[in-house]
């Protein structure tokens, strides 16, 4: 197997380090690659479902010593560049940069095919404004077998660094489909009947005693201040997960894991 | 009613203020009183169980105004001192301080009455190294009635001011014994046969399906890393969360408020 050669690269202005840069910070390209930084991550996105392409990979001259594992996993057409350490320390935007990143694109999502799922468990994120608390949703949705994240404008991006790290790796597996306008989506769910639930604490009915086996949707609210009233009223059924009093409410990451476990607890955990 | 009158203080020297400034920026005085900011958390102190004492309050002048109605909550023993806004600033540790903050002290925990309740549900933290998830678990712990929170050596303070804030004032309601050595916790919990559970993926054994009624201690292990060796040997029931293939894991946040909804759901969620 002949060895993989990566073109060297030593000027701090050079056009592809200054994409890097700019993608790591933002968190994607401006044809929206996914910037992703650390052994972790690449690891993930080289080992995810087919459909998701790692179009650059970038090592620092340590990184390229100690991931060549990595390396060897990068299919054909992808390309591999190689900084000094300084220059890497310089795109990445990590404390302590691990020396290695790269640029993937995810395949497009099909919104439609999503729909007709008999199995359909799609998260809704509507409003939710901390990318971690963004990011373990997905951690929690791809664990559970839920089959797709969806988030409203005004919802941070998933593809946010921060929301992106917190997902490990969750971001390759599940489809993501963010941005969605509120009306034009609850429409749709509805012509395909799939369930609109949310949260709310003060609901008679009990998640635990809900049946949860059919197409579902579960909208997710803000942090603070939960779902929005004209979001409110497009949900068909309301559960409340039974907290002491004096509580007013978990974690919005906890509370949309916990809908998400007692769907796949209900449904049998297939896996 | 008499108005309560505030003390002013106008020098940035002096000792209150020094005592503030630093209890706020690492969570406790030397006498391990909490320093709360915010009204949101200042009020979760004042409307705490008794036993919560607030010994100060701090607010600025704009903050004497707007939270008037906080500062007739306070018991007649709490000092109250006003600033101007400029010298709150100067104390405070966040970016945009609202003008109020507290010295309170919680009561001091009785672990021996904690290990002898017969509905005993502990959550005992050992290595959470991220604030922000062992604050998560503490106001997860709270809401699903836990009745205590454990953290061993090593692992980061249930007072460190981010873990406070994501506790979302559980720190007040909830009993919580930092900072206890393995080896005598372990013995303690199992001479009163409360029986220790850890999650593994790996196990045959689904939460979902264990028995969760019985006195309870769920140890939860470093973020990355799980529980180290020496502690997962001492738990003597091991329970999965059954995911999807290709993940690793969830959130550690996320698993331990699974096991206690699950504990709760089985409990009848008796509030």
């Amino acid at each position: 197997m002949p060895t993989r050669t990566a073109r060297e690269i030593s000027s701090a202005g050079n056009s592809l380090l200054k994409v890097f840069r700019r993608a790591l910070a933002e968190g994607t390209t401006r044809q929206s690659w996914l910037a992703v930084e650390g052994p972790f991550l690449v690891e993930e996105a080289l080992r995810a479902a087919p459909g998701v392409r790692i179009h650059s990979l970038l090592v620092s001259k340590s990184g390229a010593e100690k991931f060549s594992h990595l390396l060897k996993l990068l299919p054909a057409e992808a390309e591999t560049v190689q900084v000094a350490d300084r220059l890497f320390a310089q795109v990445a935007q990590t404390q302590t940069p691990q020396g290695v990143a790269a640029l993937v694109e995810l395949p497009p999502p099909d919104l439609e095919q999503l729909l007709v799922r008999r199995d359909a468990v799609m998260l809704v994120a509507c409003g939710v404004q901390d990318p971690g608390n963004l990011g373990t949703m997905l951690r929690s949705a791809q664990a559970f077998g839920a089959t797709a994240l969806l988030t409203l404008k005004d919802t941070v991006s998933p593809f946010n660094p921060k929301a992106v790290r917190s997902s490990a790796g969750a971001i390759f597996r599940l489809p993501v489909v963010p941005g969605l306008e509120a009306g034009t989506l609850f429409e749709l769910l509805r012509k395909r009947g799939i369930r609109l639930l949310a949260a709310d604490r003060r609901s008679p009915s009990s998640l635990a005693q809900a049946d949860l086996r059919a197409p579902l949707a579960i909208l997710v609210g803000r942090e603070a201040t939960g779902l929005p009233p004209e979001i409110s009223q497009e949900a068909q059924q309301f559960l409340s997960i039974p907290i002491c009093p004096g509580m007013d409410s978990v974690n919005a990451a906890t509370a949309a894991s916990i809908f998400l476990y007692e769907a796949a607890r209900q449904r049998g955990f297939k896996y």
